[in-house]
């Protein structure tokens, strides 16, 4: 007698050797927040713990390929993660188009941990026209939400960016405050702030001393793991911030670069 | 004060989308056996718990950049997984020639579990040619045994052809007899034998009621992440059989197709 699946979660997302971020991350944090990944690569990438050296876009046909293949496999959430050029946006766009009423949680990768620009402003405009309508939560940093939203000036004012995001048709936005703290000068604790149409809430959490490797890619597919198994969306937020944070506080420390997050209870003993 | 990052095994393997196999599936099962893994797509396939639809070979040179990317990476172990045309092939010989004196542990991925060709006579003749010789453990189940050995006739003389891979430089060969049962008939028991120079060793495991995607990349990556953590090649032989029973035997049941393994602890608790 076999077990029924756990809830699917369709992730979209870029792969990265190292496995710090990318599909391999969000199928470990998926599996370890209750959910089954089923994963459709965005891009290949080449990059280690330093940075991203080096991006091949994914061919958009056999995104939608995949998908289609997939096609028996009800999804009950989705996660959006690297999308490096217009075509594989597109179809990311028409895949999630296929999956009406499944929530959607997209991290807005616009930059490397390392430093490298994984998008432009031409593509960031896109990504506000056609994804962020279907979009039930982003989880863009403080840098990602600023360049989602170069119309507002006030470095510090992450509400009025947030209601911007809010009015495009994006049901919320889950704002992470680690690498530029909120207010300007805390650094013991880092705030991660939910907005959404109804509320805005706020969690702290003591700041760790690494900086670390795909903790973007770990919250957003804890969250929709999360969201997935029926969650509403201020527990799953919570639920995945404390994943995340025990992740990251247990992490590893590779010969050279940023930590990677511990995702697992692992190994299994022998 | 972060932990050192465990055992790393470099995955040389296909994505496959539904998580069952490749890749995925690859580095949930080194996480559960105390390993990291690292991964360098040999191809991308679409596919379902049917069977595999398509497959597109890497770029091999994509392959070797992302070797060279994942540098200082202290690789301990080396899975190999489908290699779909010549040209990635070469590329694997090529990065494995990079990690002198690593143990290396192939699954001959020839078929999918649907029954779709995933390799040619071709193709197979190249791996035990230029693979073969850098192999320290090879996972063939019997119809993969039977194809890298064309010249040994008789269907049941496994020990023959182990034998002759053996010859062809190969350091153990782990002959899988879940399918094709040994000896014929025998359908309470899956017998599993390792052929080394120096000794022949069976394992008679319960035989299970179901078919599943990604058994074989499942024991593989177990008999690497083992291998990497120091390991003995019969223990670690017999601690990736326990790991891979165990994770069939609890395994999942998706909408329809094969069953799919439950690699590791879930969920994390709430």
């Amino acid at each position: 007698m076999r077990h029924p699946l756990p809830p699917v979660v369709l992730v979209l997302a870029g792969h990265d050797p190292t496995g710090g971020a990318g599909l391999v991350a969000d199928s470990e944090a998926i599996a370890a927040c209750g959910g089954w990944a089923v994963t459709i690569p965005t891009a290949l990438t080449v990059q280690n713990c330093h940075n991203v050296i080096r991006i091949w876009p994914a061919d958009p046909a056999v995104m939608r390929q995949t998908a289609e293949a997939l096609g028996d496999m009800q999804i009950a959430a989705i996660k959006l993660g690297l999308l490096a050029n217009e075509a594989t946006l597109r179809a990311a766009e028409q895949i999630i188009r296929r999956f009406p009423g499944v929530p959607v949680v997209a991290d807005p990768v616009l930059k490397a941990g390392g430093g490298a620009e994984l998008s432009t402003p031409e593509l960031q405009k896109l990504y506000s026209d056609r994804l962020l309508p279907l979009v039930d939560i982003l989880t863009p940093n403080r840098f990602e939400l600023a360049a989602l939203t170069p119309e507002i000036t006030d470095p510090y004012d992450d509400t009025a960016r947030a209601v911007a995001l809010l009015s495009q048709g994006c049901q919320g936005v889950l704002v992470t405050a680690t690498d530029d703290p909120l207010p300007p000068g805390n650094v013991q604790q880092v705030v991660h702030t939910l907005h959404s149409p109804d509320t805005t809430r706020q969690w702290q959490w003591p700041r760790l001393p690494d900086v670390f490797h795909g903790s973007g890619c770990t919250l957003a597919s804890a969250l929709a793991a999360r969201l997935a198994v029926g969650e509403r969306l201020p527990t799953a937020c919570e639920q995945a911030q404390h994943y995340t944070w025990e992740s990251l506080s247990h992490g590893y420390q590779p010969p050279s670069g940023q930590c990677l997050p511990n995702r697992l209870p692992r190994p299994v003993r022998f």
